[in-house]
Formats: structure tokens, sequence, C-alpha cells
């Protein structure tokens, strides 16, 4: 439950309605998700988040399912509920299949593990792993 | 610094030595990291750990690469220096270039950023995330 | 929904009932929010949290608003859904505009951003930042 | 490395002498550790912090050591390299074994792992832990 | 809301049954919880996590009471709902009583509060924690 | 210890002197920090970054010192150690005061305390928040 108003495109200013249309333009979807309605309420945030976004979840030297999968890990660290609907949805649309979903969890899970056995422990660190100054 | 003995493979009892030789076996390696020296001061901690990770690590319908980034991930959220330091070696063993690497940071840091403005807006789930029951 | 009963104040003992009293004075409110209501079932926690919030929320070298949007930041970084709702209204209430919110969300990102980013790059300290011993 | 200048007894005011003679007669030590002495900068933090940890840490309905576990625990988690060392410090001191760490560590990777499953799959609360209104 | 399905008895496959049946004997109980119909859906993570489960919150050096106490810290300090729910009523089983729940928290909330004084002033490590090589 | 070379002005390329060169002159300084030369290996990333911190950190609705204070705040809760030294250095630049800091301080303590009171007791949300649909 947001305590923001969630701007409708009818409601919105020029500046948001362009952002708006480009992200419906690019995603071929008829409106806008809750976030980008939320984020409407600080147009420079909006307009910056997505241009951000856009970029970042472009593919490039990883493709777009990989990058939608690391969206999904780090959101499922951070025990973020909306945005693991909304990737986990985005990751699905790009091709995850029930399997791969089950080992990215295991595999999130298992990291999530093994970094507080690193932490209580203080693992030092191996020599192999300093880089040469 | 860790703050229990780092256990040498000499000193090992054997539960732990037969750990220690599947994972160099498995990793050709000559030596095991600190990681499994210090877990090995709790045998029963470090067997499981071990079947685990060679469970969830194995390629399956993610491939190791893949796997290794996701390692990443998470471990940049959580701040896990070691994690980070072992395992972009290991993803750079599987094959992970500059580039990727740096796409992979883009989309971690981009991740812990919207994850916050979500949690800032309360963003409402929208209802087509919403599974029907 | 908590774990736990809520404790009324016609329901409180002596104790809590004089905790309960002091928020209510101070804040000019006709009953406390729920989360002193939780923590009443632990008279001590009660009593010492409120003692403690008293102390370090009052103004001082920071005004009130600035102590309340700090709040607000840490919430939204560990996704504290309650402690967002009640200090958001508690920000507002000391003259937080949405144009303010929609700065301080967009700098909460932006810092949850680049942490992710220096712990993945794991960049070192720059000599300046180090103190003279 | 510390970004405050770390206040020694001789050199501190009354009002952090007192606290710090509270702290050395308590817990008969000959000096106080760093963490007192960087919050020394700040003595209101510096007497509230130890008036609260005193109460808090005291033996009640959970024991000395018990406490110290659930300290460890918490710090773990949250990667606080200063507060690992000197809570596993202090559990040893209240018996805490080798064992017993181990046993630890391994419950405590074990509850982050289970906590992004849960995360992942947006596991729905079971009826049974819903408490009656 | 999970966005998988929860596999239910009647309709999980043989590897999956053999897995709910040994939680539902050994933990005495008609039916397995949500986390487990959900983690059925893969079933190796399925059968992995319940086996590390089972033996590391088996009574050891650590008591069954303990183990669940530490549970919910972490689980607390992650902010994970589900967790806090089921392992509050685990505890509750082991003979966590409310007088307990109210230490636990005053304990995982003060190690949240001098985790991050810690950070925030980041407190030199002692002579006297650092181990000798 | 970065596991990325840092990259020096000299060795730059056009594209990433650009950024350097305002940097530079916005903050009046003769170089970069550590930070920039880390992110320099991925030079879409340090443009991008650059541009959306420049934005953010502008003075608008906030002044510059409130969220310099903002940005310590999150870096506090997060443990990240080299954004809590470069943010305390330009806090101080703004006008931070000892006195500031401490109070500063004493709410990030606060709050992460109180959020994992909210979520071990899971505090349900007061009616009065609830936003109007």
């Amino acid at each position: 439950m947001a305590h923001v108003d969630l701007i409708q495109y009818e409601q919105a200013s020029k500046e948001v309605k362009e952002v708006f249309d480009d992200i419906k333009n690019l995603r071929k979807i008829p409106d806008v998700n809750n976030f980008w309605k939320c984020l409407a309420n600080h147009p420079t945030t909006l307009k910056r988040t997505w241009e951000s976004l856009k970029e970042v979840m472009a593919p490039g030297a990883l493709d777009s399912l990989t990058k939608e999968l690391i969206y999904v890990s780090v959101s499922a660290s951070n025990g973020c509920e909306y945005c693991i609907h909304s990737h986990t949805a985005a990751a699905r649309k790009q091709g995850m299949t029930d399997e791969m979903f089950g080992e990215l969890m295991a595999v999130v899970g298992m990291a999530n593990e093994t970094n507080r056995l690193v932490h209580g422990y203080q693992v030092p660190l191996d020599p192999q792993f300093r880089k040469e100054d």
C-alpha cells in the first residue's frame, strides 16, 4: 500500500507522459506498472530511473535473461516482494523455466548461507585472490 | 583474520581429509581455500556445505558461469569481501570477461537501487502479478 | 499480523500505563501506535525503547525533521514496511513535502546502488580518507 | 580504522569517565574496548548505549551465554567484523565451546539460506500461524 | 502469495512424497507447511534443504530451543515474515515463554543497533581480539 | 583491495577522461577518488553513475548537507566501509560537526534497532497509516 498517489496516464504531466509512452512502446504493454506510477510523483527520479534501467537491462555482454536472473537474485536477497514478483514475471517472459527458477533459488540460498559462514568464521583472504599491485 | 585455526591437510582428521580430497580432485587444485580450512573446525558443517555446494553449483538448467554470476551478485549485495573475491575468480575461470563483470555490477547496483525505491514508496503489487488461486 | 497480543491501555499494568501516558502527552495523541502496544508485552523493552527514542529524536544539533528523514532512509534500506509508514507520516508532520520525499528516496536509492558497486569492485580506500594515527 | 579519535581514559571528561569506570568494574577489565572509546565522542550515546546494553544483556529468562550466542548470530548476518570478534570472545568467556560455535554458525547459515528461499518463492503464510483477532 | 503452485501431497511425485512423509513423521504433524509445498516445485532443493535442516536443527552441543531462538534472531534481522511466524511457533513448542521472547527481541534489537554504531564509527579491532598467527 | 585495475587519468580513454574532468571541475579536486577509477573499467557505468549522482546530490528541496547525512545513514546500515569514509568526509566538508555526527549515528542505530523489533513482533499497520484508496 503506497503512501503516495499512483499517477495515472490521464492525470500525468507532459514530462511524465513522455516517459510512460517510452516504457509502453519499448515493452509493448498497454499501461505501465505501479512502480512507474509511484515514481511519477517525482518526475526527475522517474526519468533518471527509466533511462538507467533501459541502458542497464539492454542485452550486451550478458543477455536479457541472465540480467533478469541477477535482478531476481538480488531482490530475493533483499526481500523485496514487489521486485521478486515483477522480475520473476520478466524472467519468465525471457524464457526462464521452472527448473531454472529452482536452480536459481538454490544458488541464491546457498550464497546467502556461505556469506554468513564466511562472516561468522571471519575467513581470511587466500593469497591467490590478492591482486598484484 | 579468522578467530578459529585454519585446519591444514596434514593435521586434519580422516573425515576432513576425505572432503578436502574430494574438493581438490573435483576442482583440480593442489590445496583447498581458507573457507574450507575454517569450516573444517566443524566437520559436519564442512561435509554438509561441500555436498550442498557441489550439488547446487553443478551445471543443470543453468550453466556454471550463470551460477557463478548469481553467486557474485548475492555476495556483492551482502558485502561479503571474501565471497566476492573467490567467486569473481571462479566466474573468470568459467569465462566471465571484464565487460560481463561491468554489466553484472550495473544490474546489481540498479536492483539494489530500485529495491529501495519500491520499499520507500511502498509500491503496491499490480494485479497481473497476482497468481490465480 | 502480530504473533503477540496488542496491549490496550485499559488492560495495561501501571508500569505500562505510565509509558503510554508519557507518549500520549509528549506527542499530543489520544492513543499510542501498535508498535508500543506490541512492545508492552515486555515492559522493560517498552520503557527502555521509549526513553531511548525520546532522547535520540529530540531536536539537538540536528533538527527533528532531519532526524525523521534519516529514520525513513534506514527503514527504506531495511525494507521495514511499518517503520516506513509511521516515520514518513512523522516526517510529513515535521514539514516534509512531496518534493523532499522524492529527493530523499533518490538519495537512498543511489546510496544503495553505489554501496554495492563499491562492494562488487572492492574499491580500496583512498589515502586521504585514512586518519593519521 | 575509525574516522574519529579514540577517547582514552586519561583525556576523558568526568561524564565519560563514570561510564568507563562502570564498564571496567562490571566486567572486571583494566580498560574498555575501542567500541566505547569511539562512542565517547558522543557522551549521550555512550551513556545510553551502555545503560541499555547492561540491562539487555543481564541474565534473565535467557542466560548470558544464550544472549551472547544471539548477538553473534545477528552480527554474522549483518557482516559486522568487530561485533563478531568481540561477541565471540564474550561468548567463549561465558562457556561457548568450539562445537557450540560450529553448530551456531550452521544454524545461522541455514536460517539465512531458508530466509531467501522463502523470499524467492514468496511462500504464503500457513493458516495455523495466523493469530485469531 | 507464491508465484509457484503449492504442491499438495496427493499430486506430489514419489520423490517429493518421501520427503513429505519424513517431515510429517519426524514432526508428528498431519501435513507439511507451505514452505515445503513451495520447495517441492524443485525436488532436489526440497530434499537437500530438508536433509540439511534436519541435521542442523537436531539437538547437539546446542539444544533445540537455543537453535530455534537463533533462527528467530536471524529471521527478525532479515525481515522474513514467514520465517518469523514459523520459527517463533517452533520456539514456543520447544518451551519459549513470552518473557524469553521479549528478552530475545531486546538482544536482537540491541545487536542491530550496535552493529551500525560500529559501522558508522568504523571502530578498529582491539589488539586482544587478534589471533596470534 | 580491488580485483580490477584502478584506471588512472593518463591511461584513460577519451570517454573516461571527460567524466574524470567533469568530476574534478565540479568538485574542484586535483584527482578523482578510487571509486571512479574502479568504475572506469566499465565506462558506461562510470558515466551513468556520475550523471545520476550529480543530479541526485545537487541541492534542491533538500540541501547538500542533509543529502550527505542520508548517504552516510544508508552506508552505515549497509556496512559499506568505503562509502562511510568518503561520505562522512563529504558531510564534514558540507558543515557536519562532531555533535551532528554523534546524533546521526544515534538515530541510525535506533532505527536499526526498532526496525528489528517491528519485524520480530510483526507489528500490524495502524489504520491511520493506511491511505484512502
